[in-house]
């Protein structure tokens, strides 16, 4: 048996739980309100914030990333004309297409659901992590019980509305180890989770 | 003016934010399931999580509970003969009721809404504050602006169902600032936040 990297997922979230504002759409990739959520991202006032941003799709621990179509529709434009990732991207349709290449990064297209994707792009990983994009992408993947991390970059805010990251989770709860904990100055709180088992 | 204390929320919630279990009832306060989020304040394993559970009620820092009719409704019972709460508390309600005493604590029942039964429990506690129960009341209070501070012990599971603390918030996000964090061995994470302003 191969060596088989981390599933992980690694997303900003408000205290309230929302992943994005209301009425995502192409001219407003994070919803109604949502860019609230990324501020930490590019606010530059804090290191250790902008090592955590750093770290999330490092090459040199991520490998390959499966999001869902529309987190690929909502987000093609403003990840520019190289696609931001420079990595292999599975991204899970219903709508066959070609594998989009735009340089370092390629979007592969996968229609034979969420273990295929996932088996493709660990394939593509290697021994490095692939990270899930997309509320309803993680979810498939944590009912199927193949996520092994979670880490919620935690926003000081109630956003009130718009998509949550953890719904339709189906019945038994998951219990969860935390691994690590960032606080930087900024009000942030990076928290990190292994996921240990259903019960 | 005379001075006022904190109108604070002190609850468990899972990393997806539930505060109870499904289907709470007399039977089951902390609905199916809903228990686990406890776990923690009986564990008795570690030093921080039972400082911060001792430091939630103690009658050094509070003066005053404020909760919902259905948090007294299904507490009643195991609270106990002495109310548990040493505290004086005031039931939110459509149905007037006599002041129940019960040891050193006492619920009075306030028909008059959520303003009422605040300004109420904020003149029994003098400077001391006034801990808000129940996901339903902390909604009401938060949509008018009353709530200062905000502590969630996170509890490291996902409950994937139950009552939610945050929601129906209204249209307006609101802002927080980080003020404490505690990380306990035990894999809680307790954090309190301060409530600056709708946006």
């Amino acid at each position: 048996m191969s060596i088989m990297g981390t599933v992980r997922v690694h997303m900003s979230a408000s205290l309230d739980g929302f992943v994005a504002g209301p009425d995502v759409s192409v001219e407003q990739p994070m919803g109604v309100g949502g860019e609230r959520l990324h501020e930490w991202m590019f606010a530059a006032s804090d290191a250790t914030d902008n090592e955590t941003a750093a770290e999330m799709f490092s090459p040199r621990t991520t490998g390959a990333v499966v999001m869902g179509r529309r987190t690929f529709d909502v987000g093609e434009q403003p990840w520019g004309e190289d696609g931001a990732f420079h990595l292999p991207c599975f991204v899970l349709t219903n709508r066959a297409a070609p594998t989009l290449v735009k340089g370092k990064t390629s979007f592969t297209f996968v229609t034979e659901g969420p273990d295929r994707a996932l088996a493709l792009a660990q394939a593509a990983a290697g021994e490095k992590a692939v990270n899930v994009m997309g509320a309803d992408t993680v979810q498939q993947l944590l009912r199927r019980g193949l996520v092994d991390e979670i880490q919620i970059n935690l926003v000081p805010v109630l956003l009130h509305a718009g998509a949550r990251l953890f719904e339709h989770l189906g019945p038994d709860r998951i219990e969860l180890e935390r691994t690590r904990a960032i606080l930087p100055s900024s009000g942030m709180t990076h928290l990190t989770y292994r996921v240990l088992r259903r019960r």
